[in-house]
């Protein structure tokens, strides 16, 4: 089995992958104990993991003594990186757009990511990753109405969604939500403008949350981070 | 002549006016001394201000002792106010939506105003406030993606914006930046579809800032709060 971390902003994710598919052990704070008790039943040879933090040490040490490797910007992955500065993408970022990649090769490819912060990154046919952005999540943006104004509450992202807010809760989470629904649709329409057969995928943990329209059907895979990691990591015949 | 104010998140902006026009006198920080030297030139007989966090004291004695009054929620304006909490509706955002009403009346409006947080409000055509939204400004999303993450950089608002960001500056710049133009277009071309002589207003600080498309072009208003201000205080007969 091959072990597969993506540490994000607020939690860690872990999956153990026989090569026909991920099955995810572990999701929730980064803690060694719990994950080392998660690892405890499988016999794992070899992963990778990536991270968009610094990792402690530890279990840094841990995971290398199981040859379960960091994807950086050196490793080889089966995608052409056009990024100008490869060494400060977020290898989250890479693994996602490999991820999709890998499910649907030779396509031009739009990966969302949509955790704490909201990724849009670009892959096209011919296998280039293109770049992509990074927008605040729906979290991120409910706290910051809150921390940088005099009088805004912290709203809960729970409760109704008009198209226009009836009181400051509405209000707030309609901006945030709504905001970033028109956000996506953003990037889908400007795509399929100029790349009509484009597919859209999405991930992360609010993935579900928005809507807009795609002409080809949108894709909503839970691990992609994860998928493109375990390509990564055969890809490069580690373990 | 009236004395008009609008204070903001992070600075106070006041104007005064004749009934023929506004003449903006002062823009920055909250100071009792900078004010009063900027209205000293003017015999101020009345007027109105509004704030988004409270006021300091001897700044609204002084205000009061010119009759300049504070807009609350009970102060009669021209607009029907549809928002079912009209005691938590920020007073700027109705403001700004009266300052549109007065430049275009009988018209169906949608007033944004970009500051620090970026405020979608909207107005039907036969006069009624019916609500708005409230999302997080340029700043606030450049600053908590650096406060909320764990490892991008705080960056620049100035620089190149492509569609896709290239390097982590451009990424977070771009998904700033490009995020709030998707989102002012999804309003816009939302509201077209239902209301399609909708005029879009612009004001605040970053009204410049963002790329989008309307049908009946679009109204950049740089004190738009102010001439809100003015028009419901002549409504009122105050001064």
């Amino acid at each position: 089995m091959k072990l597969l971390l993506d540490f994000g902003n607020t939690r860690v994710k872990a999956a153990v992958s026989d090569g026909s598919g991920l099955r995810e052990i572990y999701s929730g704070p980064v803690d060694s104990d719990a994950l080392a008790n998660a690892v405890a039943a499988f016999h794992i040879e070899g992963g990778m993991w990536c991270s968009v933090r610094p990792v402690p040490d530890d279990i840094v040490r841990w995971l290398d003594s199981m040859d379960v490797l960091a994807l950086d910007w050196k490793t080889p992955v089966p995608l052409k990186n056009a990024y100008r500065t490869p060494c400060t993408l977020g290898m989250d970022r890479l693994a996602a757009a490999v991820g999709a990649w890998s499910l649907k090769p030779g396509h031009d490819l739009l990966v969302i990511d949509a955790g704490t912060a909201i990724t849009f990154d670009f892959v096209t046919s011919d296998g280039t990753y293109i770049g992509g952005n990074i927008a605040p999540g729906v979290e991120m943006r409910l706290k910051s109405l809150h921390e940088h104004t005099g009088a805004l509450p912290l709203v809960d992202r729970t409760g109704p969604v008009p198209r226009f807010g009836y009181d400051t809760d509405t209000a707030i989470r309609s901006g945030v939500t709504v905001g970033i629904s028109n956000e996506i649709q953003g990037y889908v329409s400007c795509l399929e403008a100029e790349y009509p057969s484009v597919l859209v995928f999405l991930t992360g943990g609010d993935a579900e949350t928005f809507d807009f329209k795609c002409k080809n059907g949108n894709f909503a895979v839970p691990n992609l981070v994860l998928t493109g990691l375990d390509c990564i990591s055969r890809f490069n015949e580690i373990g």
